[in-house]
């Protein structure tokens, strides 16, 4: 029998141009559709093997990922324990459904895995697939859970402005950010967006970080007023905002928000899905806030990228309320054909085994400061950085046109998208980041300090290169 | 290093109930959550491997998967090339996203290999994990493609009672059935549902196939003069009805309604998630019933179920629409950070190469009716059996109290649980589809004459179980 391996290689011989097949074949997210399908933008970059925190193109650059792929190849690329782990299961059972009861033993590990590292409260674990369909499982779970108690219009869910939370019809709609919107009739359904916490865009002048809380705090107040608390069901938000800018809370944040949505009785749905395993230096960032949130969405960490894998994990006080209510309610009635896939909670485990066993979260906490540092000692001063920001292996760099006044580059000049440009030329990936002239860095969770000086020197480079003689 | 699957293994080891680890840490699909959970309806079955068309459960038992999994497990558990395919992708590049012009081998060519598959107006692929997520991706793109033309209104999407489309918010809101809209505030949308083409139920007594499809086509015709044409951008229908009980369109159905949707101008989603790659003897189902969409969602046998991957497959339509808008609009907003997975899209090749070399979408078309009439032959004549249907390798039979009178059983009898249930007893794996007193059966396409003999007796075994004496 011919192997299926030898027949791709084939197929794909050297008479054959994969560049084409693909702009001839595929639609990329956030790539223009024409110029790409055209040719006119040059492309695609054939990705073909990786290793540690670098991967390798099929025109044979090494480049250092420092964007961890979409921040989530945290362990790094070409585990070997990863493909083994994938592939003894695959061979074993690679699929079976988990509904009616069904389970392999991956899954049912892995779930429990989950609730050992999560908080205390957490009861249970709901598998997905995507950041974004977990939100979705999210959001029917809390509409549920309002039609359980009998408050069938406590309904809306808020977000925040420069929030992501995936791109489903639902989870683009909790997204904040206009361009994710433009186009696809988001915001579809009840939902709303309050205050991001961005003390260098959003305080006033001479507001410290503690005024610009309260004043976060009174939005949401405000929000909730104007609507009612009767009509809002949760409130959603990424312990540290990720896509729209990587942005740290600032001091006392969450509590506050927390004791707003308490009295309003409003559940508080974590989106974890950059920062949950590891990422910022603790299991979940919910951990680094002190954040006790009702539900926890996760994927990116859980598996390192390596298979597709979500979940919804929900706490006690929706768990009880669901438990009690179901032997009225029959069958739970949510699910996808790949929850708890097998092969994917197999990834998943041998992803966390490989955290554990190296430490890989107590490492970041403990090789943060001087990867901030870095980045502060390197950035900070330059007269275009309004400002240098990050928390435990999230760094950002936002590039202004004056300092003083904040005031914007033109959007026009692309300033971003050339930075991110410059550093690849240097053979260094950062993510030019879709809101703002911000530069993007969240490596694998294994970058040693060659690794660091790397990109703090490539980015360098790429800065004096867009801002020649400053 | 300790091996992965070693640890996993002793963390699982003789000591440990796998059953208590599940029941109090993960929620299933469609399982009823207290009793589940205090395993009072016992459970979990924990499923151990598969070969074939049979899966073994940890506790021993050899089951014929008369389902494949959730009709997805087309070629059959245990293939050692797909098991390796995997591997070889995830010892390279497990993972790499395919945002801003980034693909794979893998992930081009599987691009380009659905295109060659499927009807010639279909133009590029755009990869998500699920069903629930292409369907979510196709109607962002036809509200994209409507406010593109400058049709801001033109956004309702009509889909059909008992069609199943999926879990997510808008997805659950496509699909069609009650039970899997209650409590989740479903139809969220602006989602319309029409009649469902099932002639046993819908037809008015002495109504022929045709005079029923004039009915389904009048009826379509109101729903769209009610609202205006110019309010609904799109049609979303499976071409065999899949969970709403494997119902067969009747003759002419297609061609009658893609003339009306031609008409109004309303673009048809034909949802391929099941019919897909040879479920009933083509390609596609379109290439069944002479259907030809604008937009095609295929996920299950794209994959065999080995790893998640979906697509949502546009025609040239809307492709050329959104092409000649990008330039203006910039690039593509939409996209999961597993959109085009290496590693899912390796799976996705090798599955398609087994399809390939073993004939087995010709091999349906010729199986299929010795598939059919064993169904009809064992239980057309059965005084309980109202229809036995099917086409490729799909059947059903529908119980109902009375023959002549067509009266149901009471919802209370659980006659499906209990045939189902019976079944399993005899080792034999059916669905007891969600609406109605149906036995349902999708077995892996590669089930010898044996193995339907076996499905035939062990249902045969069910049945006289269930009605003891008739
Ligand atoms: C915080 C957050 N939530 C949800 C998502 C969506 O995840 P996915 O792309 O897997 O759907 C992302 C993706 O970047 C994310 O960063
Ligand atoms: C026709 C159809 N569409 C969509 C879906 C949803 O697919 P998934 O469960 O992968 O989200 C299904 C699943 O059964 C289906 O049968």
């Amino acid at each position: 029998m011919a192997s299926t391996l030898q027949e791709t290689t084939e197929r794909a011989g050297s008479n054959r141009d994969l560049g084409l097949i693909d702009r001839k074949s595929m639609i990329h997210p956030f790539t223009p559709l024409r110029t790409f399908s055209d040719g006119e933008t040059g492309g695609p970059v054939v990705v073909d093997r990786g290793s540690g925190a670098w991967i390798e193109t099929a025109d044979g650059r090494r480049l250092l990922d420092g964007f961890a792929g979409l921040y989530c190849v945290n362990i790094g690329y070409g585990r070997p324990e990863m493909a083994e782990a994938i592939a003894a299961q695959a061979g074993k059972l690679a699929y079976y459904h988990a509904y009616a009861g069904h389970t392999s033993e991956p899954a049912a590990l892995l779930a429990e895995r989950i609730l050992e590292m999560a908080p205390a409260n957490m009861r249970r674990v709901f598998f997905g697939l995507s950041g974004s369909d977990a939100n979705d499982t999210q959001v029917k779970l809390v509409w549920f859970y309002n039609n359980i108690l009998g408050r069938p219009t406590k309904k809306k869910i808020i977000a925040r402005e420069r929030g992501y939370h995936g791109a489903t019809v639902m989870a683009s709609s909790l997204t904040g950010m206009r361009f994710y919107h433009e186009g696809f009739d988001a915001p579809s359904g009840p939902v709303l967006h309050t205050t991001v916490p961005h003390h260098y865009w959003g305080a006033e002048p001479g507001m410290d970080e503690a005024g610009f809380v309260a004043k976060c705090v009174a939005d949401l107040e405000a929000l909730i007023a104007r609507e009612g608390a009767d009509t809002i069901a949760a409130f959603i938000g990424e312990p540290v905002l990720g896509t729209g800018g990587l942005i740290p809370p600032p001091a006392g944040y969450w509590p506050a928000i927390q004791a707003v949505l308490r009295r309003h009785d409003i559940l508080l749905i974590a989106d974890e899905v950059v920062c949950g395993f590891g990422r910022v230096g603790h299991n979940f960032g919910c951990d680094a806030y002190g954040i006790e949130p009702d539900l926890i969405t996760v994927a990116k960490g859980l598996t390192s990228a390596y298979l597709p894998l979500s979940a919804a994990i929900v706490g006690e006080r929706v768990w009880s309320v669901l438990e009690q209510s179901s032997d009225a309610r029959g069958p739970f009635a949510h699910g996808y054909t790949y929850s708890a896939h097998p092969t994917c909670a197999a990834a998943g485990l041998a992803n966390l085994d490989v955290i554990a066993r190296e430490n890989l979260i107590e490492r970041v906490a403990e090789f943060a400061p001087q990867f901030q540092a870095a980045f502060q000692d390197a950035f900070a001063g330059h007269p275009h950085v309004g400002e240098v920001r990050g928390t435990g292996m999230l760094a950002a760099i936002e590039f202004v046109a004056d300092r003083d006044s904040k005031r914007r580059f033109d959007l026009s000049e692309k300033i971003g998208a050339r930075l991110s440009a410059a550093a690849l030329e240097g053979g260094l990936i950062t993510r030019s980041m879709p809101h703002g002239d911000i530069l993007g860095f969240a490596p694998p969770l294994v970058i040693d300090t060659n690794d660091l000086d790397f990109m703090i020197e490539k980015t360098k480079s790429a800065i004096a290169s867009v801002f020649p003689g400053v």
